[in-house]
């Protein structure tokens, strides 16, 4: 039975994955936080999986080449010299980045992309978002990456094509635009629905998630199917076989 | 059998409300358009129902008057001095206006008002409409009336606690503040969703319209029940009787 | 701060009961489950909440109007005699009785009568739940409730006039009948719809749980809204101010 | 510009068919009914679109081989002997035959194997569907359609796998079927969701029809398709290079 170690354990994300890792039957190698001993950890972990900053990132990336372990990244707010050092260890051992390391949603974005493709632009996208009343920024990270997914699917760039938090007098709908709009409220803990509105006809494709355990669930999946892989630089589509 | 008589019978609520007619059974007394002789339609009329232009109002309001029969305004974009003028033609035959002729729009409006009234702002309130992709202003019309609803309902002023277009760096979501966001695409009549997001539960409140046909018909519907009321200004709640 | 008694403390509904008056800042006078020392749990609070067993019921009522405190029952599957049992104890003391102590879903149940009573038999009305995969029975007691709701609006037996699991040759729809379907799958905590068809529009009603939280918040916020109320048998329509 | 000759052109379809035909500019080479001339049709037009019925099938083939045109067939209720037929004719000239001729439905069903495929059955799935009120079967075609894809995707037998009109003392839900619930009312043209249930968390995948012409301009996409094909026997997902 492989055993994991977690940093940034102490984090919500690091909470939720102690609890998924108890149920789920796998040993837990242990947690560190800011300033604890990656090194040792990673010694006494067949894999890590990563929830801390950016900050610590090269550190921890140094840990699992030393130990010539599998480690799963979902820090957010990476930059180009993160995924430089990223890239360097992904020469050493298997390294799996994501925003988003819900099963779900990776099948949602796959899908996503595959609709846009096939539909055009003959078909509006629209892609709206329910997150709780805390959440301090609109779209969410996880829309965006489903606009990227319809984006390539059209083989258009996102940036150039996108309208978010239509208000006023806005014209009629530009040809081609992916829009966004995002609903905050209560304690929702993440909705999102793509819609594709063609001549009377719609199709819709969402993700509802009850709670961040889901993430958790997904990056311990991930971090299985690591196990006993080549080095190299691998994603969630790569779990899933799409 | 009483017969109706349409101003505006040309434009597309016209248009709709002659197939509604024709289907109802009921009889129809003609139409008129801009220019023509209102004052001889509403001689041959039980009841008049006008879908023109607010600069044709004073217009219609004398002739339902002279001919001392009730009146249905639809017509959108009314100020001030239409609403004096509505007013006054109130005093001698029953008129009923209104913004949203749907008696699906008008008895969601008023559970939103109940809901809101009852469930306090610890729920936190938002409003999501989706509109075919012509459709140049956002939110809609529809949206901001059932947002009226709820700030009733909450004893607040709208226009105060109004948020529409959330978008980029927005913070936490502010107590008691009323939420709007607009999708366009394909061809959809119109789709309104309420939703009141608390601890752990949530209430969605949705309206779908399938075509424009259903505004023809609660106009018909709110002008047969003027037939032999009282002079007096009515409103869409009056003939549902909430 | 008043102090609560929580009957059958180690039922699911019980430890979230716990975790709710914890999260509260209420006070916790204690628990009891079978075979515990009820009078003694209700001498040590200001109102208790039982979510045990029908059996127990009569200990339990017993013990309230001891003390003379009141008393919420969330115990299901009450029959004739637990119902006398109750109109009898509430005669001393405060009781409230229900089967279901959210908020949220007993707004619902009272918008959807209202919804019912106003739009009348031309609009169809259909009942759609999902629930986890564990559960056992369909439809859920809360979809039964909100038909019941329904039927009350309508003025019409709920018994007469239900349909459910509609499969194979059904013929036309019939007039007037309430439909129930039921969905499960996962660990969806509780979502419920109530759809009101008319002619080419929809209303539709929802809720939707996140856990079950949400219940035992209700409870508590029954068991502060009985303190100093007369004796009598009240509702969760009477917490509303419904 | 080629001119499509409708078979059934005085059905719903093909009324439908007609209107579609004529708002997109292309020409209309005419319309047969019972009794009348195919072989005449056949030979103005560039191909034929066939929503007649089974008994006017061979009929209908024999006229699109002799003109030596493909030929769209959306009858529905065919038997072996006319796949038989099918397959014979489509060695000499274009044939695609299909229960469902809307696109979004085509690109659904292939979306819904692809996920079934990923997700393996610890997702739960479920289809629901609603429909207008005179309808007289349950499930719809479309979501027997939609059960057949997810059954492929897992690689089982939808027959020995299904569960339709859930009701009463079910017990927990099996693992591996696939559920199916109808929801009748008002004028809905046509709403299907499948759902794909985890744990704490739920894909949702949903096509809505705003009224027939869908059907009506996918058979003519498909027609317009099939114009300069090799022989051969064709599918909707072809049309959209699934």
């Amino acid at each position: 039975m492989p055993s994991f170690g977690i940093i940034g354990s102490k984090g919500a994300m690091g909470e939720a994955l102690h609890r998924v890792v108890d149920a789920s039957g796998h040993e837990w190698a242990g947690g560190v936080d800011k300033g604890g001993d990656v090194a040792g950890l990673a010694d006494a972990s067949d894999a890590l999986i990563d929830f801390s900053a950016p900050g610590a990132l090269q550190t921890n990336l140094h840990a699992a080449v030393g130990a010539g372990i599998p480690i799963v990244i979902g820090t957010t707010g990476l930059e180009d010299q993160h995924h430089a050092a990223i890239d360097s260890a992904a020469r050493a051992v298997p390294v799996l980045q994501t925003g988003n390391t819900s099963l779900g949603v990776t099948l949602l974005a796959h899908l996503v992309r595959e609709a846009a493709q096939r539909l055009g632009d003959d078909w509006d996208i629209e892609i709206v978002e329910m997150h709780h009343r805390r959440k301090v920024d609109a779209p969410s990270g996880t829309a965006l990456l489903l606009g990227q997914a319809a984006a390539q699917g059209r083989g258009i760039d996102l940036a150039a094509n996108r309208e978010s938090g239509r208000d006023g007098h806005t014209g009629a709908r530009a040809r081609g635009v992916i829009g966004f709009a995002a609903l905050r409220g209560g304690t929702v803990a993440g909705e999102h629905s793509v819609i594709l509105a063609g001549e009377e006809e719609r199709l819709t494709l969402s993700h509802s998630a009850e709670n961040r355990a889901i993430f958790a669930r997904g990056a311990l999946k991930a971090a299985e199917w690591l196990l006993g892989r080549d080095p190299g630089r691998y994603t969630m589509e790569d779990v899933l076989e799409l």
